[in-house]
């Protein structure tokens, strides 16, 4: 029964890859893994099955790997996870409007409300042109890439699983050429309310909704989310939607809407704080310590909140000078996306604030606020198992795995301020301290009672940190789509 | 039964009065009336009944007449309409907090969508104090006055109506000192979505929605302010709500919350139209006509969108260079909330976009853009009748009257350009040429077609526009509250 039953391949399409490719001192092509645990998680849902991973080309090297791969389809074993990638490659120009016009900033600030609506944006024709010939070109590379490798044996019910606010416009795409296709869309980020939305021209917000409606399962981190985008569905494509069952019924299909909160390898995690490279970053760290850490480890994004950290910092050392020379606030920010003007200028905010609160907190003998602009994910996970207070104040997070990671393999009964507005939250409130990510006198009396809490208050939130994160590990995410996915295929036939 | 029955006496409550007083050039203390349709409303409701208005004193005169007047109750007659008005007096430094701290901007901020949220709002020592003696502290003299007066005469069920985001806290504490009375309160700016209120802190956050939850009815503009309204009571206050009805359960009771779309009284502005002070303006604008005439009509608020409708326009000019010389946009700017920094820097802003579009596209023959700032009620009247486009492209906005006084008096079946955004689109979007407001090209294009529209199409539209502000006057805003009033009051006893 070739038409009916699921056929044993996943083809996943994700803007970025498990690896990526640049030339090495020797002039040799060498892969190099991606950070973040997500790769490592979507390799495992391949349980079995015959794995394409189709992906946007990041450096010139990745297009030259595929151009020489025997059908466009490289190899790969990745901790014997064998899959074939594939590169999708646009032309520069394309994927700088793609990526750097529509969906950063664009679509990423819709849907974590980083728009400064009085001013911005203001929608152009560079805009509309980056739209139809950036956002839509590329996904409609993908959707051929999709296309081209389910064509490649046409039979059965292939699985595709798409990823992120990259690929909205896709699904629609692949449904158009593939009716049987089963696909899967989950997104790592918030899910805004619906007038978040109404920035975009409505022929955009259609063609949003329009093509992530061509799914047959959409995951979102949280039951907040789901019915952020079901209430969308309602308003701004006067859909029909249970709310209950949490589906959308669009031109006779029924389409679920599923909460998934993601999460962490947590066995993968525990290895990892226990290998060469993160001990060596910790000694080195234990060596420079001095009194208590407040850590931060954030892209430098501005929906991470980490000038309005700073700024609560310094209200706190005005607050409780008790507390200098016997803290160090130490963040560890990955550059971002420093194509887009808006990211330039927030490093330079960041910067500002920095040196503002080391010049009027600190002196020759100590900074308050230690700085490190890097991306060394062995440092980040050293600094995770020594901090006293974790910092995770951010402005609207989807889902924020940073306060997962780390209070994970924590080994000093830190404690973890969060964001009310974190879809983790939704999870890890109770075994953390709250704040309002606007409200600096609210963060500045986290910080003083985070740092002034019992050794067995601390030792019971972070316990309970521990444990929730452990009972819902990726694994469990994943689980529950395949669960999912597995019952929707069979009851939609 | 003087318990049960309403009493005969109706006590406003709204921070402006429909008065406000002043020295004139002899000394002698002068009451001027306010512009705007919506005092003269309020007070054509009064309908027979015992009239007192309460409002906040705006000037050192107001104080001194309150402190004059027997029992601090002025005797006021307004056009045949007799009331008393009692002004509450704040401190300057509480008036301050209370107005441009917490009212303005914060609330307005939230209420439109217009904070940038990665910078601000930063709420701290400052703002907090301006919540506790500013806003909460304003809030507790309007109960004490409304308390005053109900007490005077403790019988039967006096019906009290509270106006707008400055009044929030005050009926849960009239609702504190008198249980039986009726509580109402019309929010003239749109209610946001849930996510727009994760900004105040949990403590403010609840006071708002806890002391407007205190009225019996809850008035809106539109039936998607109140679906906000509702939502955020379910997530933001974990309450019960039933959307059908529309009701939220509080404390055993049920709280209505309805959809009043306010309009203007055509009566009022068809004799307005006609007056000496109107022809007068307009002579002197038919005399300085050059071609076809752009109107706006605003304060210079940050949600009118003043910048981003320049923009278009000057886009316009550059893709239509035909209509050069043969149109002017004249904008009729009232100046708003000086003392708020963020309006400054708008007026700024607005400066700015004026003189680059008159550098690019004018000369000494013709300057595209007029921009008057000034607060002269007959010359807009004037403009209203005389304009062949009107330009309102809010980013958000409750409603938007402009549209329909300006609508119904136009006299050359101009046509209006509107923002999807308004509350008045809801009703004039068949009548109108809808434009997203962050989109330059969809607005520049607007008023190619608006300026290029058969006449017959025109005039089609204009019709249908006076049609439906006709039968959607500010008569019926009043009958249809009034209404629920009584089957309320009827029902809950």
């Amino acid at each position: 029964m070739p038409d009916t039953a699921a056929d044993n391949r996943l083809i996943i399409a994700a803007n970025r890859g498990p690896v990526s490719h640049k030339r090495g001192e020797d002039g040799e092509i060498v892969a190099v893994r991606g950070g973040g645990g997500l790769v490592t998680a979507l390799l495992g849902i391949s349980a079995g099955r015959e794995l394409t991973w189709i992906a946007s080309a990041m450096t010139p090297e990745d297009a030259e790997v595929a151009a020489a791969a025997p059908g466009g389809e490289i190899d790969i074993d990745h901790d014997g996870h064998r899959l074939g990638l594939r590169y999708v490659v646009a032309e520069p120009d394309t994927y700088h409007r793609f990526y750097n016009v529509i969906a950063n900033p664009l679509l990423w600030f819709i849907q974590h409300y980083l728009w400064n609506l009085p001013a911005a944006p203001e929608l152009g024709a560079a805009e509309l042109d980056a739209w139809e010939n950036g956002y839509q070109a590329v996904n409609r590379l993908f959707a051929e890439a999709v296309s081209d490798k389910i064509g490649s044996r046409p039979s059965g019910r292939p699985l595709v699983m798409l990823h992120d606010y990259h690929l909205y416009t896709c699904p629609a795409m692949i449904r158009e050429r593939h009716p049987e296709a089963f696909l899967h869309h989950f997104v790592h980020i918030p899910w805004p309310q619906s007038d978040a939305w109404r920035v975009l021209p409505g022929p955009m917000r259609e063609a949003v909704f329009g093509g992530i409606l061509a799914n047959d399962i959409i995951g979102l981190h949280t039951g907040k989310y789901v019915r952020n985008f079901l209430d969308g569905c309602r308003e701004l494509m006067g859909l029909e939607v249970d709310y209950g069952s949490g589906t959308v019924s669009v031109e006779g299909r029924e389409v679920r809407v599923r909460a998934y909160p993601v999460s962490i390898d947590c066995g993968d995690f525990d290895r990892l704080a226990e290998s060469k490279a993160v001990l060596a970053e910790e000694r080195k760290l234990e060596e420079a310590r001095r009194g208590r850490l407040i850590l931060r480890v954030d892209r430098m994004d501005l929906s991470k909140n980490i000038v309005r950290g700073f700024e609560a910092y310094g209200l706190f050392l005005e607050r409780h000078p008790e507390f200098r020379e016997k803290v160090t606030f130490l963040a560890l920010m990955q550059p971002s996306r420093e194509d887009i003007p808006q990211y330039a200028e927030y490093r330079r905010r960041i910067s500002a604030v920095v040196e503002r609160v080391n010049s009027e907190h600190g002196g020759s003998s100590w900074q308050p606020i230690e700085l490190r602009i890097q991306d060394n994910f062995p440092a980040s996970v050293a600094a995770y198992k020594q901090y006293d207070v974790l910092m995770v104040n951010a402005v609207f997070d989807g889902m924020n795995l940073v306060a997962k990671e780390a209070g994970l393999v924590n080994s000093r009964d830190g404690v973890l301020i969060l964001s009310e507005n974190t879809g983790a939250h939704k999870e890890l409130a109770g075994s953390a301290v709250s704040v309002n990510p606007f409200d600096l006198e609210d963060q500045a009396r986290a910080l003083h009672r985070a740092l002034t809490m019992p050794e067995d208050e601390k030792k019971r939130l972070a316990g309970m940190l521990k444990d929730t994160v452990r009972s819902n590990d990726i694994n469990r995410w994943i689980d529950r789509q395949f669960a999912d996915i597995k019952s929707s295929m069979g009851g939609a036939r």
